[in-house]
This record gives C-alpha cells, structure tokens and sequence, in this order.
C-alpha cells in the first residue's frame, strides 16, 4: 500500500536527533587513468552537503564522507575527504560501527580504470588510442546495508530513464530502507544545480517532492528519515 | 646556442601589447562517457587564468577560451567557456583570424571516446564492466601553428618525466615559437597549486624560473613573449 504524504505535512514530523550519527557520503569520486587524467561525474556535493547540514541542524553528529568538490564544510559536521570509491569505502567503514543512519549520496564512479598508468600516457608513443578497461569498483550502499549491524540505510538514485523503477530495483536489491530518486536529465536540476525534485520511496510509501532548494530537499529528507526511523526503532 | 636569462631581469623587457590579440585556452576539458560520467584531468585552469590577467594588464586584447573551472574571469578579458575539446577548437578557430599571439595553456583532452552513452550504463545490465574505446582528439596547438596565417604560438608540456627533452620535442613538432615545461609531479606545484615552476624554452633560448606564484609566473612568461615577438616581427 503506497502513501502518498504530502511535504507540507513532513515538518511537523521533526525528531531530534541528540545522539545519533549519520554518516554521508557526498560528491563525484574521481578514478585515476594517470598521474594527469582521471574518470569522474557531474556531481557537485551541494545535495550531500545539504544533508550534512541539515542532519546537524537537527542534533545528530554528522560524519560526512566527501569526494572532490569546492565547498565548505557546513557548521559542526565532521568531514573525512577522499577521491577515489575504494578511498571513500574505507572511510566509511572506519566509521560504521557507531553509525545510525547511513546516506550514500555521493556519485561514486561503478568503476575505476584496471590499470593506472604510472606516467602520463603520451598520444605520441601510442599509434593507436589506448583502450580504457574497466573493473567494477566495490558497491559501498550494498556493504553498508548488508554488514553485520546495518545502520538506517538510505540510498540515491540518479537517473535518466525509466525514474521509479530503476529507483525500487536499487531498493530492493540492495536492501536499503529508503531510496531518494531524481531525473538528472531535467535541464537545471540535480547534478551541479541548487534545485532538485525528487521522489522518496521505501517498501510501502512514495513521497513526491517537487522542484526546490537542495537546502529544502534536505530538511525534507531528514524529516521523511525520522518518521521511518523512529517508528521502526520503537517496533 | 642557449641563452640563461635571469628571471630578474625580464620586467625590464616589458612591453606594451597596446593593440594585440591574445587567444589563452586554460582549464581541462572534459570527454563525456555518457550523461552524468566524463573523463577529465587535474588542471584548475589557473596558471591560464594568471595569463590572461598579465597579458590584459599589459595592454592586449585578451579571449580566454575556458573549459571548466571555479576561478573569476580576470577584469577585462573576454571569455569563452566551452566543455569538449572539439569545443575549445572550434572556439579557438572562431576568433584565430584576428589573434597576434596564442597559448595554450588548458590540459585538452587528447582522447575522447569513441561511442558516448545517450543514457546512464547501469552497471546491473552489463555483466562485464564496458570497455571504454577512445579515439584520438584534434590537435589545438598544432592546427594553430600550421594555420594559414599563424600567431606566434606558445605551448606547454605538463609532464611526469624527462621534462626538458619531451617538451623540446613538443615545440619541434609542433613547430612552436615557445613552449613552458613544468614537471607536474612535483607534491604542491603545477595542477591545482597557486605556485610552479618552469623552463621557458624556443629553438634557441631556455629560461629558468624557480618556484614562484603563478601570477608571478604569468608576468615572467608574458615579458618573454614580448621579447621574442617584437624582435622576430621587428625583422
């Protein structure tokens, strides 16, 4: 059965999060291909970030895994910096024994490139152009969900087809509790821009939320976290 | 013959560049994989930046083509942001008819792949990680060289070993008035850092500068243009 809770209602649900942690994860990860060039993504970090600052606004102890980006660390998070997926696994399970909700924010690259080259390729000493193989990086969500106590685990898809669905397969398939999904294809939003729209979902609810501020988005998502975490811690 | 100039005495060469046009390409560019993935490369764009500022203080008309960057455009230069290198060649050929000198200073893609995604590879529908097949990109530098009517042309060799040689080689093949050679393995200088070093060097000079900021640097590589452009346009 699928609840539809509308986003005026989400602000009344405010929990405070006194001691509690949450870990996030935030930014694109970068792979290296050489000492000079490297695979990464559009991310910016701003919707981590956001998180980040909205999860210490409302009293948690913020842990905030960030890949490269250009922003400042929000007020009273404690932030860990890394650049490549296998860096930032690292750092994540560093800290997960005393995690409490878990986001994977972060646009972590699925993969990295087989072998660095240890010197800068030069085009001139290749005839042809090299080929790039690739090996699928570790997948950080599904190891944070499936360790041994799995924290309050919450996910992201960013998509450019078929939204929902790709979004409930990721649920499902990782066993995470909550899955936030939006279209990156929408010109303005999503990756780099201070605007999202987003569809919450977990197993039994769907939250629409329309185009706003990752700042508002944020506040948003933590409300939606609280009222499913502390129902289900109070089972 | 190999000419030692002393940094300390190139502010004395400074010359007016009252009525010239400066091309300045600075930054990375960036190579999609598909919507969200590209393949980029450490460059800030901030030694070209620092060049567009000098070369503007010193009177020219200055159109920096720009990939991707954080930084400010300089007071009084034109600038032209482009992503792919295809874009940043074209830009650059737009405005070459017009150009008295031209330095590339961005750290262009030399590859690009072959066949970019129109939606995100899910790593769930491959079973194999993608191989990524690259093709080799167009030549900046070269083709402005070997234009029709070409400005006085100034490279740079970002490298991770044998410096001097790799460059030289560079500014030979490419038949270049002068090329800058920094060792981009260096811990805090080069990509991403507010200082460098470098050697400036043409056919028959070589200029070393130690470790200094890049707006100093800046200064530097514009009064060396300036020297060798108005002795070689005086004859």
């Amino acid at each position: 059965e699928i609840v539809q809770a509308l986003i005026k209602k989400a602000p009344e649900a405010k929990q405070d999060w006194q001691g509690k942690t949450f870990i996030i994860t935030a930014g694109p990860t970068r792979e290296a291909i050489d000492p000079v060039r490297y695979i990464s993504n559009h991310s910016s970090g701003k919707m981590g970030y956001a998180l980040a600052e909205a999860a210490a606004h409302a009293g948690a102890k913020v842990i905030l895994v960030s890949g490269p980006t250009q922003l400042p660390t929000p007020t009273g998070v404690q932030r860990v910096d890394v650049e490549t997926t296998e860096q930032m696994l690292n750092a994540v399970q560093q800290q997960l024994p005393n995690c409490d909700v878990f986001i994977g924010c972060a646009a972590v690259s699925d993969y990295r490139v087989a072998e660095v080259a240890s010197q800068k390729i030069k085009k001139e000493q290749n005839n042809q152009p090299p080929q790039l193989k690739l090996v699928q990086n570790p997948d950080i969500l599904q190891q944070v969900a499936s360790s041994e106590k799995p924290p309050f685990t919450v996910g992201f898809a960013a998509e450019t087809e078929n939204l929902k669905a790709n979004a409930l397969r990721k649920l499902e398939r990782k066993q995470l509790q909550m899955i936030v999904a939006n279209d990156v294809s929408q010109v303005g939003l999503g990756f780099n821009s201070d605007s999202n729209n987003a569809i919450i979902l977990s197993k039994d609810s769907e939250q629409s939320l329309p185009t706003m501020s990752k700042h508002d988005m944020a506040i948003a998502i933590i409300d939606a976290i609280a009222k499913r975490y502390f129902n289900t811690t109070a089972n």
